[in-house]
C-alpha cells in the first residue's frame, strides 16, 4: 500500500466473506431470531421517523429506554456502533503511552483498538480450567499501575466469570480504569452497578447477543457521569443509525419477550457441554452461550464439509475452537459430524 | 475530566438537542423527504434479513450496487458510517506527522479527525467571492509537499466548485494524496472518474444530501483498489448495520426516483439566492444546496424566535451563516422573517 502511513505498513485489509448458509456457530449470535414483535414494532415506526434527517446525535431515544431499563441515569449511558466502537472510544480517549492489563485469551478487538495508540499490554494467563487468576492479576496492578485493566466475563472466548468479591478488589487496587466488559452477561449475571458505585468503572453492553440483534450494530456502555463525558469528547458525532437507535430502544423496552430465549439458550449451552464431556473431550466450563475447546483438524474438516462453522482460535501457538451453542436440532447434527470424526 | 490522556484534556464532549419541530435549515439536508417508494421496499426487505446476524463485513449488497451505478468495479468503492468514519480511516491510515492543505472555510469534521493525528494543517483562504485560490493551492503544494490535499467541490460551507482541469492540475502536482470531497456534487457535478485515473485520489460522496437519508448514515469513498485497501486496513470491522446497507442499495438502485426531487432543491437555491440578493443581501454563489452569507444578530435571533433554523459559523473572526434550502413554502417564511428584522 503506497500511501499508508509508516506505522501501520504491515496490516493488511480484512475481508471476510459472509456465510448465509449452513449452520452458524462461529460469531456467538444468538441461537434464535430476533423475536418477531420486535421487527413489527420497528416496521412501523418506519413510517413515523423522517430519514432524511440526521439522526439524535445524544441518542436519547434508546439511552432514555436502557436507562429506565436499568433504573439509572439517562447521564450514565452513552452509545455506539456495537461495543466495538466505544472500545475505540475507550483508547481514544485514555490512552497515551500507558499499561493496559488483560487477560489471555480474550476478545480480540481490545489490543486491535489499542494498536492505535502507544500503550503496552500486559497479558495475564488464565489459571488452568480457564478460571481468572486473581492474585496475578492483583499483583501485577500494583507493580504496573496500568491506566486500564481490561476484564471481560463472561470472557470470550473461555466463558469464564469473575467473582463479584475479585471486581471490588480490583477496581479499588485500580488507580487507572476498570473496563468491564458484559458482552455476554446476559447469561449469566451482570454486575453494572459497580460502574455506579465507583468512578473508575466502564461496563460495556451490546444487542448483539443476547438480544439476538447483531445485525443493527449497538452497544452501550454504563459509567460515572465523568467517564461517560471522556467517551464523548471522542465519539464521532451522528455516529449511530436513526433506525438502530429505535430498534435497540424497542428490544430493551420489550427484554420481557427475551427471558425464555436466554433460558434456553443457557439450556442448550449447558447440554452441548454435557454432550462434548461425553464424547470426551474438554471443554471449558462456560458461562456465556459458547464452549471453548481443542479439536482434531479432521473434526474440524469433517464439520466444514457438513456446513457446520464454528471458530478458529490461536492460543498458546496451539489452535483452539469457540463453538456458539444453536438450536437443539443444530447441536444435534454438530455433536454427530464431531463423532463421526472423532 | 479526571482520567482523559493529556492530550484531550482541552476538550469538552459534543451534545447537541435534536430539533424536530420547526422550519430545520441548518444541516444541509434534503428539502424533501426520503420517497415513499424507498420505505416501502425497505419495509419489506426486513420481513427477509436475519437481524440477529452481524452484518456483513465487506458490504456487499450496497457496493455491489454503488459500483453498478457508476459502472466501476467493486473493489474500488468502500464504505462507511457517512462520510465521516472515512474521514477518520483517511487521516488515520495516512497521517503521521505531515501536512494537509485544505481551503478555509470548509467542513469543520476534517480537522476534527485530523486532531488525532500529528498532522500540521495549512490552511488557503479563499478569493473574494468565495473562488477556489488554486494559484495559492498549488504553489503551497509545491512548498509543503502535503500528504494529503483535501477540496471539497461544491465546498461546505461556501458552495464554490474547482474546475475539473485545476483538480486534475493539482492531482498532478501531489506526490501524496488528493481528498475530494463531493458530499453535494449530485447539484451539480461529480469527477469521480478521477479516483480511477489517478492513483492518489480519494472521492467521497454520502447518502446524507441528494439521496435524502441523513438517518442511516452511509457514506462511500470511490479509489483505486490500493487506496481501498488502505482505508480498509483502520476500517472497523462489522462498521455498518445490516438495515443501512439494504437502504443504501435500495436508494442507488432507484437513483432515478430522486431526479426532479434534485433538479427542484437546485430551482430552490437558485430563487432562494435571488430573493436574498434582492433584500440587499451579499450570500454566497452556491452550487449547492445551501448558501452562505453575512446576517445580523436581530435577522439571527428572529428567525430563532420564529422556529427557523440556520447554521451559524465563525468565518475569519466574523459570525457567518449556512442556510439550506427548504421547499417552497419554508424559503418563503425565511424570507418574509428575514425581511421583517432588516
Amino acid at each position: 500500500m503506497k500511501y499508508i502511513k509508516k506505522a501501520l505498513e504491515n496490516r493488511t485489509p480484512y475481508y471476510s466473506k459472509m456465510i448465509d448458509d449452513g449452520i452458524i456457530l462461529n460469531a456467538n449470535e444468538s441461537a434464535f431470531k430476533t423475536p418477531k414483535k420486535i421487527i413489527d414494532l420497528l416496521k412501523k415506526e418506519l413510517d413515523n421517523i423522517d430519514l432524511r434527517r440526521y439522526p439524535d446525535t445524544d441518542n436519547l431515544y434508546v439511552r432514555e429506554r436502557i436507562a429506565k431499563s436499568y433504573n439509572i441515569d439517562i447521564k450514565n449511558v452513552t452509545c455506539g456502533v456495537g461495543s466495538d466502537q466505544l472500545l475505540d472510544c475507550i483508547f481514544r480517549s485514555l490512552i497515551d503511552d500507558e499499561y493496559i492489563l488483560a487477560c489471555n485469551p480474550t476478545f480480540s478487538m481490545y489490543k486491535e483498538y489499542a494498536s492505535y495508540t502507544n500503550g503496552k499490554f500486559i497479558d495475564i494467563d488464565f489459571l488452568d480450567g480457564f478460571s481468572y487468576d486473581v492474585k496475578t492479576i492483583k499483583e501485577s496492578i500494583i507493580k504496573y499501575n496500568p491506566k486500564l485493566v481490561i476484564i471481560c466475563s463472561p470472557n470470550n472466548p473461555t466463558g469464564s466469570i469473575m467473582e463479584r468479591n475479585d471486581l471490588i478488589d480490583i477496581i479499588k487496587l485500580t488507580k487507572g480504569v476498570v473496563l468491564l466488559d458484559e458482552a455476554y452477561s446476559e447469561f449469566y449475571k451482570s454486575n453494572y452497578d459497580l460502574a455506579l458505585t465507583y468512578d473508575n468503572v466502564i461496563v460495556l453492553k451490546t444487542f448483539s447477543k443476547a438480544y439476538a440483534l447483531a445485525g443493527i450494530r449497538l452497544g452501550y456502555a454504563i459509567s460515572s457521569y465523568d467517564l461517560i463525558d471522556t467517551l464523548n469528547v471522542v465519539k464521532p458525532p451522528y455516529n449511530l443509525s436513526t433506525i438502530s437507535q429505535i430498534a435497540a430502544g424497542i428490544a430493551i423496552e420489550n427484554k420481557a419477550l427475551y427471558k425464555d430465549q436466554i433460558d434456553e439458550i443457557v439450556s442448550l449451552k449447558d447440554k452441548l457441554y454435557n454432550d462434548l464431556v461425553d464424547l470426551g473431550l474438554n471443554p471449558s466450563k462456560s458461562y456465556s452461550n459458547f464452549i471453548f475447546l481443542k479439536l482434531s483438524d479432521k473434526v474440524y474438516e469433517n464439520l466444514l464439509k457438513n456446513k457446520i462453522y464454528i471458530r478458529k482460535l490461536m492460543y498458546n501457538n496451539e489452535l483452539w475452537y469457540r463453538i456458539n451453542t444453536g438450536t437443539s436440532e443444530e447441536n444435534s447434527i454438530l455433536i454427530n459430524k464431531i463423532k463421526e470424526a472423532l
